[in-house]
Formats: structure tokens, C-alpha cells, sequence
């Protein structure tokens, strides 16, 4: 594989006899003095901004500019109208997506699971949430992708509510595929559904942007780019090597202005790309197209034989069976509650024996992430470990039993909202202590970040409920957001 | 200089037998293809997520948060109530200032030359702009610093014609300093002015982040953060040796709400900062910290001898001359519009002759940047090329002389509003051709970016002399920002 033409352009630039009378400060010029710098020693030679020649992300240059080409070859592989190399991750591709297609005041059909630039941007834009909860497995207790009918019920009841009650009509859907856990919904079914009501749906595929690399799609899950979504949002440095804060955003719609897409995309996004950044994500897509498919059975392969041995040898431990196109090859969810130990307690055996670092833990489970970058050590370091501490569980355990009901947060399955959304995040707030605020409204996102799925909006009220399941978090040492020093943000009374 | 505590943190777990299941996907595991990857093979090893122990930039661990610690630390040197790094440049600063500062539908009393994103905040959150005409410079046609003289009377005549008319009286103020030529601002007079109203001033100093670190700053300029800014924002990647898309911005004010300003940050900057870019940050200013003072001095010393130099050795290349306190020592303004060549043909001459590559040119000016970083290199290199153009100009022109006076462009005068900025940035518009656009009103910024200073802003009327003008930069070979293949956009009829 040949590196990426805004690398190449980058590294000669570099290494050229040009003088920089321009931005960045460093001007290139910290080799001679190496020692002092880590991060800029590193890529301090091909650090630029726009300048003649080197085009520009807010304003690419057809057809000849590096970013303009970059990014067609981008769109042509993902099959899609346009695509948008993002450097301040997936959120600034969810805030451009959702402002283009929800009017100020309008309503968006979403996931109460959604990413938090979800939510952030319905607060910006005065935006109604019109929630979905989808199923939760009742093994783990995560939520499951959502489905069509949960759409479907979502905007009818919504769009009849505003028949009766007056208000707008949904603007359009949100949905998250693959999930956080890895659940991979059916957007094809889901669009469809969307654009029989001539909405648009944007889909929210952070975790997802190796889909579209595999052959035979059935085989990982169909990226939602090949599903008639309008846009999609992937973060590249999530699941293929692209650096930490790339994404890229794929518009294919009938129904909303590319204009204003645009137009809001250069409004949160910073006129300073680093083209370290642009050039890593050019490089990740070319890694991908070349070596993707190879690297995606591979990862397969060994995922699947992992889940396998966890549940075929494994008495305390288990994992989240794999289903093909239901469940993605990179997530894997899996816990030893049965033996009575808890995510937080079972990362940290991982971490401070195995030097196994997971990506989050929950109360009910773990979740450890696997991409096509991993050779054969993730597979059994991951394996020796599992086993190893599933043994001496045994051993200390022997028979016995432990009660090891999965139960979900309370608010999982519905709160209410006394103050819209919106409305309540831009309203004076107080932070009293946890304990009393049973009876309050809401005036944070309160909930375990990763995942991110709130167990209080703004506007809702805090339950008795609620304050006994977020002090039972932090007291298992938990970090809850919305939560400091045992203070919560209410709406002032 | 030690390395910083970010980079020698991230530096020890890429090299420590911890094994990553979690993003990024690369799984810093491009050295084994090194040959594949250009930029994570630089900084693969290093590019982490939120992990354990590695603190998380939207709610950072106080007090042993390696990125609580930095901030603190940064706010402690900058002797403000709290610093924050940003990784989606300025631009993010910016927006989460205004939005904090200014509610909806509220008054931001703003220089004309203000940056992009300026703008951009003002139409997302429906504010309307009080605008300020600085002087202009007669030399060369940029606009002066904005005076507390034009903050007191921006305010004055938006405050009584709201006693008169209705609406919102001025809730804030920005303004630019140093300016992208250099020019800084009586930030004291500025903000004793605002405070006088009871209004807090945000200061757009990207282009003066190296400012602090001169011990004498009588010298060099005096940092808003000394002057009574209640909210100063820093482009770390333009003037000190931190990487592109890096920035800070401090808060320290007793008008504003800080919950409200860490809010919209939250809101504007992506959930999956890049460690590396942070670390940048760090280390940027680590190194200021210690060679700023002597770097600054050398600065000046080269900086004020090229300018005499050319000055008193040129007969046709002519610069702004320094004047301390006044003008930046980065920012050299100069031109060869006495011998009748535009910015952009002297741009082109330094560029494919000496190979130095300007920061910007307009028609009248070039712009060239130097910063801590340079070396004597940076001096000799750009007096040697000055003066043998010079030479070559007095051989080829001899005692001819050219009719150079600087025409500022008629927008700078001040335009007409005929829709509010907000309003018509959301409107329904349509392109069409330049020639035909007088009479309507313009539905984009039309400008030259760099510098940025909008010709017109949406909800304007375009004029017959505005056509013209910009037909003349297009014809001269400038790239007009908000014009496409000769289109214009302009609000539908």
C-alpha cells in the first residue's frame, strides 16, 4: 500500500527548502531542537495550515485540490453523494446533521440510548425529543438496537399527539447502529419506514465505519450507507486506524439541502484542520480498502472462536452470544456476575493482573473492543485471561450460587418530562446534594459515561428511585456524570 | 526541558505490555506495518482514549487529573479563574463565548473584521451584531484595532435606538486583538468601557497567545488576560509551538456564568479529544514557560531590523512600520505597490523564486508571519529576497512612478442591513450569477479568506460597486470566498 496523497504532499512539503512565513507557530522547525518536544517531534514536519496548493477543508478545491480528491474517493467508495472528512469527531458530524433536518422547535424521533451530541444538539436548537426505548436483553441488560416498529409507533404517536394538541410533525429519525454493545439495527427497514412519512433518517454509525469494507456484507452487518439512510456518521478512529477525533459524514438524501449540511458543518467545526488528522484519515480508508476484507475474516474468525470458548469453558464467565448481521464482530459484552462480581470489579482484575485495559464497564458487564488492527495476542491474551480468572473463581466458589438477575435502571424503560428538554437546559440552575433531591426537576444529563445513555434529562423529575440507583453506582465506584461531589443540578424552584 | 506530563504519560503506556480494548481502533499497533501508515506510524503509540487514569477532558478528575492538572496549571500562569484546552481550535472558544454571553435574540457589539466564526456564532444563535468600523490604515488599507472611543459608541447608539424602538439593549462585546496584521488593542480602556455598561468583553486574541510570556510586557503588547477580559480565547497553534486545531481559552469573569460557558464547550467540542493534540498543548506552553522571555527578545531584535532594513533599503518594497506596543512583532505587513505589483504577484515571486510561503496577500498587502520559532534563517531568507526584488524592480523601473494609493473596498465604509444576519443566513436563497446580483440581497459572506473581513454578510443588499469589486479581486486571481464559479448566493424573491 502506497501512503495517502495528502501524506506524501505533507512529508515533501516538509522536507522542502520552502520557508514558512505562516501558521503553525512550531514552523516546522522543532527537529533541530527534538529533545524538547514529544508530541511536535513526532509530526511537527508535516504540520501545516491552508496554504497555496494544500486546499481547504471549509472550501475544497474541485477537482484538483488534495482535499477535494481525498474526499470524492471517499464518497465513491461508500457509494454515497458526498463525504465529509471530520476532524472534530462523529459530534460535529451529529450537531451538522441534526440542525440541517430539524427546524428550530421541530421534533426528532430518537433513541433514548443516543450519543450525547445527540442530545446536546436538540438543547441547542430547541429541539423535542420524541423518545424510542428499545427492547433491552435481559441478559445483560443493555438496550438492543432499535427496529422499524419502534419507529414506526414513535412518529405515529407523536405526529397524532400533535393532530390533536396542535404542534409540529416529526422533522426526522435518529437511530445508533451498531449500538455501543455492538447491536447492529435493520436500517434498511427503519429508512423505509422514515421516508414513508418523507423524513429523513440520519444514522448514527460511530461504531460502524468497517462495515462497508467487507464483501460479503450479510456476512458483518450492511452499512447503513447501502441502506438509504440520508446521512450517516461514522468515527473512523473508532474501528478503523484513523487517529483518536476523526470521523467522516456520508450525505445520500432526496429530502435535505446539502447546503445546509455544509453550511452547518463549517459553523461547529474549527477553520484550523490539522492536516496530520485529514491525512490519517485518508490513509485509514486506504489501509481499509485494500487490506479490509482479509483483516475483517480474520477478525471474525478469531471473535467467534473467542465467544465460543468463553461460553463453552467458562462456568462463571459468560459472553454475549455472536449472531451473524445481528451483532457486530468488534464488541465484545461479557461479565462473571454469576459468580456475584461486578464490571467495575472484573475490568479492574483484567487491568491490574493481565494488563488488559477494556473500553467501559458497567454494573451487569464489561465490554472489550476488537477492530481490524488486533493480531492474534488480543484473541488470547483476552482468552488466557478469561480462563485463568474463571478458575480460580471455581476454585473459591466451587457450587456455589449467586442471585444474578439482570435489573435495569428504572428510568430505562421511561421517564417523564415536566419542562422540555431544551427548555430546561437553559434554565437557572442550583446543585444541592443527591440525597434530597427526590421531587426536583432535572437540570443535567446524569448517567454512566461510557455508554452515555442518560438515566436523567433536563426536565424530568428525580425520582426516590433514581437517587438510590445513582448512589448505588457511586458508592460501587462508578464515576456518574452529571453527578460532582455529591451534588446534582436541579432547575432553581 | 522536561517533556510534559501528558506526553511522558501516554509515551509510558504506549510502551508499557498493556493490551488496548478500546479505541482507537488502530490499537497502536501500526509500528509492526509501519511502512503503511505515515502519521499513526508518528504517533500511533501515543493516540489513547479515555482510559483509566488518563483523566477526560470534558470532566476532568481535580485535583490528580493529568488534564485537570494542565488546565490548572495553565490558568495559574495565565493568573486566570480557569483555562481550558480546546482541540477544535478557536473556533470552538469562540462559540461556546458567545453562546454563554449573549442569550438569544441578543446584541453582540462586534468589529466588522471580526473572524468567521464570529459570524457563524451570531446566525446559529439568532444574535444580532452592533458592528464597529475601525480606521483604517491609509498605508495599506486594514483596519486599525478597534478603541474603547468605538466600543463606547457602538454600545451608546445600539442602547438609546433600543430606548427608542424597542428590543434587546448590547449584552456583549468582542473584539480581535491582536489583529491577523498585528494591530493590538487597548484591552483596559476596552473593558473598563463594557464593565461600565455592565456587559463582559470577550477577547478573540488567537493571534496573541504568546503575548504572556514576555516578562516586560510593555514590550510586546499587554495580554488581555492582564487587561480585565472576562473571556480571552487563544489560538496556541498560531503563534507558540503547539500543534494545528489547537487553542485555550480562559475565563475570568465575575459577569458571566461559568457553568454556562463549560456547557456549550461540552456541546461544541467533540467527545474524543485527541491525546496527542492535548499534549501538544502542554508542551507549547512548557516550552514558553522557560524559553519564552529570550525567544521573544530574539523575536523582536530580528523583527524590528528586517523592518528598518526594508524600510530604509527599498525603494519600492515598502513595510508597516513597528511600533511597539501598537503592532504585534509577528506580523509583517508589507507590499511593492509603489512599483505597481499587487500582493498576490509578490506572493508568487517569494513563493516560486525564494520559496517562502506567505500567510496571506490580498491586492494591496502581503502578510508574513514569524513566531518564537524562527530561527535567523527566517530574517535572512525574507531580507535577501526583499531586497534583490527591490533591486531588480529599481533596475527594470528605474525613476517610474505608479499611482499606488490604497482604495479600501466600499464595504469597509460600513453596509446597509436589510434582513437581520440570522435571519437571512436561514432563509431560502438561490445562486446566481455575480453580474446580475445588484438589487439583491445576499444570502452568504462574501469575502477573501484570509483575512476574512466580510465584503458582505447575509441579509445585505449587494451593490453595483460591490459587483465590481469583487470581479476586479476575481479577475486579479484572489479566491473570493461565498463566490462559486462565478455564482453568487442570494436570498430567493
Amino acid at each position: 500500500m502506497k501512503k495517502g496523497n495528502i501524506y506524501n504532499k505533507l512529508n515533501e512539503y516538509g522536507r522542502s527548502d520552502s520557508y514558512p512565513y505562516h501558521m503553525p507557530g512550531h514552523k516546522r522547525n522543532v527537529d533541530a531542537e527534538s529533545g524538547l518536544f514529544g508530541v511536535l517531534g513526532r509530526i511537527g514536519d508535516i504540520d501545516i495550515t491552508e496554504i497555496h496548493d494544500f486546499d481547504n477543508l471549509s472550501d475544497p478545491d474541485a477537482p484538483d485540490g488534495i482535499l477535494y480528491k481525498a474526499q470524492k474517493e471517499c464518497a465513491d467508495f461508500y457509494d454515497v453523494k458526498k463525504s465529509f472528512y471530520l476532524v472534530n469527531g462523529s459530534t460535529v458530524g451529529i450537531l451538522s446533521a441534526i440542525s440541517a433536518c430539524v427546524p428550530k422547535g421541530g421534533k426528532l424521533c430518537v433513541a433514548r440510548n443516543a450519543h450525547k451530541s445527540t442530545y446536546n444538539a436538540m438543547c441547542i436548537r430547541d429541539i423535542e425529543p420524541v423518545y424510542m426505548y428499545p427492547h433491552l436483553n435481559k441478559q445483560f441488560g443493555f438496550f438492543e438496537a432499535v427496529t422499524a416498529e419502534d419507529v414506526e409507533k414513535a412518529i405515529c404517536s407523536a405526529n397524532s399527539d400533535c393532530e390533536i394538541n396542535g404542534g409540529n410533525s416529526v422533522a426526522a429519525v435518529i437511530v445508533v447502529s451498531p449500538t455501543y454493545e455492538g447491536r447492529i439495527a435493520d436500517i434498511k427497514a427503519i429508512s423505509e419506514v422514515a421516508h414513508s412519512y418523507g423524513i429523513p433518517l440520519i444514522v448514527d454509525e460511530a461504531h460502524g465505519a468497517h462495515l462497508k469494507f467487507a464483501k460479503d456484507a450479510d456476512k458483518f452487518g450492511i452499512s447503513a450507507c447501502d441502506c438509504g439512510a440520508d446521512i450517516v456518521i461514522q468515527s473512523v478512529h473508532k474501528t478503523l486506524p484513523a487517529p483518536t477525533q476523526t470521523a467522516v459524514m456520508h450525505f445520500n438524501s432526496e429530502l435535505v439541502s446539502l447546503d445546509k449540511l455544509e453550511k452547518y458543518l463549517h459553523v461547529y467545526q474549527t477553520s484550523s484542520p490539522s492536516y496530520p488528522l485529514m491525512a490519517g484519515i485518508e490513509e485509514a480508508i486506504n489501509y481499509m480498502k485494500e487490506f479490509g476484507q482479509e483483516r475483517l475474516e480474520f477478525l471474525k474468525n478469531n471473535f467467534v472462536g473467542l465467544v465460543a470458548t468463553i461460553n463453552t469453558q467458562c462456568k462463571y464467565i459468560e459472553a454475549l452470544d455472536y449472531r451473524q448481521g445481528i451483532q457486530d464482530v468488534g464488541k465484545l459484552v461479557f461479565s462473571a456476575k454469576r459468580a456475584g462480581i461486578s464490571g467495575i470489579e472484573l475490568s479492574g482484575m483484567l487491568r491490574d493482573k493481565y494488563h488488559l485495559e477494556l473500553e467501559m464497564c458497567v454494573k451487569d458487564y464489561c465490554l472489550a473492543m476488537f477492530t481490524v488492527c488486533d493480531a492474534e495476542e488480543a484473541f488470547d491474551r483476552m482468552k488466557g485471561a478469561l480462563l485463568d480468572i474463571d478458575r480460580q473463581l471455581q476454585e473459591k466458589l466451587g457450587n456455589s450460587k449467586f442471585d444474578y438477575s439482570t435489573k435495569p435502571l428504572s428510568s430505562y424503560s421511561g421517564n417523564e418530562t415536566v419542562i422540555p428538554l431544551a427548555k430546561a437546559w437553559d434554565m437557572s440552575s442550583e446543585r444541592i446534594f443527591l440525597e434530597h433531591a427526590a421531587g426536583r426537576v432535572c437540570a443535567a444529563f446524569v448517567g454512566l459515561y461510557p455508554p452515555g445513555t442518560p438515566m436523567l434529562v433536563p426536565g424530568e423529575p428525580v425520582s426516590e428511585e433514581n437517587v438510590r440507583e445513582i448512589m448505588e453506582y457511586i458508592t460501587l465506584g462508578y464515576e456518574v456524570t452529571g453527578i460532582n461531589e455529591g451534588l446534582i443540578k436541579v432547575i432553581c424552584q
